[in-house]
């Protein structure tokens, strides 16, 4: 059994994500960390309590960070217009949001003390928990066994700026800081998510196919799947959930290795710029970094046939 | 005729570049302007009227910009690695560099309205002296025919940088000036050149068939060509010569259109950061760009096969 920590913002695609660790027979999913992203980590938080509960899992969920660490981010809305204005595609949900102290980050420190060598992270919002957490602890750094991350756009554009990706671009001095530690990082960027593409029909398939659990999911997404219809797309990328796939199936994705950076002031912000382990060339602001992986590549048809068989198998 | 102004900093694959130019039937070289970057413009000055006179061409030069634009930029040293002490590999050139008042900037705008809607640019240096002449005359932008440029890394690492293709960086505020003018910009980046290898056997043999003319290119070379066998490469990536067949050859080029922005500060400084024209979403500092044109793809070995034919036929 694989030890896992979801660190999310839920999110449309986080809940198919959430569904298919909390059905994976490999997968012991210790707890879930919420953070600000898709909405206010007010209802980020009510919302993965709201959908542990719904699918009757005890899973302890710690409120994380409201904002980002990094200094002087221009202004930014959250994207209503994709999730919704509750964060779930404005599917009815009964519990009302209520501010929670922050307990996100020591919940990881904790965790992974208490497990040396056996937590994976699993993170598919902003970095800023995960920053946090190495801010206070950097023994951590050692302790964790990896942590993988969706987010990031190598050697394609980006989606909340023409360079930069939605997670990483909403706190990108917490994202350096997650490259720049000495754990293995893995980012599963847009480079492969926008090819893991579920098509409505595939989307209606499952829900039928997947009881309840799985239909609630399905429900809350028909407003991510406007958002994609009106740019002519017939169905929804499942971003988070590719990511959940990479830690019960590597084999499906192709690693690219280097340093990386991303810069957190100017145009150029949350860009993820690797230094690829096969160019030669100085290395300026890359010199002393770890080698993280990204998966530039990868077999998204055989991902998401996995998540079918597992969210709705 | 084209009629065309060469803007260099030559610079060993420079030369192979301007032999091109000279040697092609339907070039009309109308003048070189000059820059710093491969060596100091007292040099590369100097070195483009060795180069013309040994091939006894009389084109007017105009000594352009010492340095860069941008404000605050790092320390940087001229890269003696490759291109020699000298700037052309250290062959012996027999005049020595004096300072020169700086005349490309004049030059290109006098030239520009003289023909109106005629005048090619191919720029293989720093960006400079064409920002320069746009700050100048911003009317210029109206009155060129169009901007090539050898330079950027669009999904490729760069050279200097793991982000940065070295002319950009070396002066990346005139770059987003240049991309960012009204005028039909075509980039030519390392993610093409770098697969335009001229190999030792093919130099040989064009300098063989090639005459005087094409020997002196390869005996400038062989420094260059020393540079790449340290990393493992036997022979030499004609970066610049490769934006001289876009100019004759274009249908061996495939073009990606799209507004292009260039950070200037941090560690981004000099990255090619474009926003696709199939792309949608948020626009955010791309907004009210120009959209431009960059070579991601195209044929190597054709326009290698044209080199040959070219400055060796």
């Amino acid at each position: 059994m694989q030890k896992v920590i979801f660190d999310t913002d839920p999110g449309v695609d986080d809940a198919l994500a959430l569904l298919y660790l909390l059905r994976h027979p490999d997968i012991d999913l210790m707890g879930v960390t919420t953070v600000f992203g898709n909405a206010p980590v007010a209802l980020t938080t009510r919302n993965a309590r709201f959908l542990l509960r719904s699918w009757g899992h005890d899973v302890p969920v710690h409120a994380g960070s409201a904002g980002p660490l990094t200094p002087d981010m221009p202004e930014d809305d959250f994207p209503v217009h994709i999730h919704g204005r509750n964060g779930l595609g404005d599917h009815p949900v009964p519990d009302d949001p209520r501010e929670e102290a922050e307990s996100a980050s020591s919940f990881l420190i904790d965790t992974i003390r208490a497990n040396p060598g056996q937590i994976r992270i699993l993170a598919v919002g902003r970095m800023t928990n995960l920053a946090r957490a190495l801010q206070t602890a950097p023994d951590i750094a050692d302790l964790v066994r990896d942590v993988v991350i969706m987010g990031g756009a190598f050697r394609v554009p980006g989606n909340i700026t023409p360079a930069a990706e939605a997670n990483i671009w909403g706190d990108p001095l917490a994202a350096d800081l997650v490259f720049g530690a000495g754990w293995q990082v893995t980012a599963i960027p847009l480079d492969l998510t926008t090819r893991t593409f579920m098509t409505r029909p595939m989307l209606a398939r499952l829900a039928q196919e997947g009881g309840p659990d799985m239909q609630l999911v399905a429900d809350l997404s028909q407003g991510y799947v406007g958002f994609y219809r009106q740019s002519g797309y017939d169905g929804m990328v499942v971003h988070d959930c590719c990511a959940s796939v990479f830690l019960t199936d590597p084999e499906l994705f192709a690693l690219t290795t280097g340093e990386v950076r991303v810069p957190w002031q100017g145009i150029a912000l949350g860009t993820t710029m690797m230094n690829p382990s096969d160019r030669q060339g100085p290395m300026d602001a890359w010199a002393d970094r770890p080698r993280q992986a990204a998966a530039l590549d990868g077999q998204p048809e055989a991902i998401l046939a996995r998540i079918a068989q597992v969210c709705a198998g």
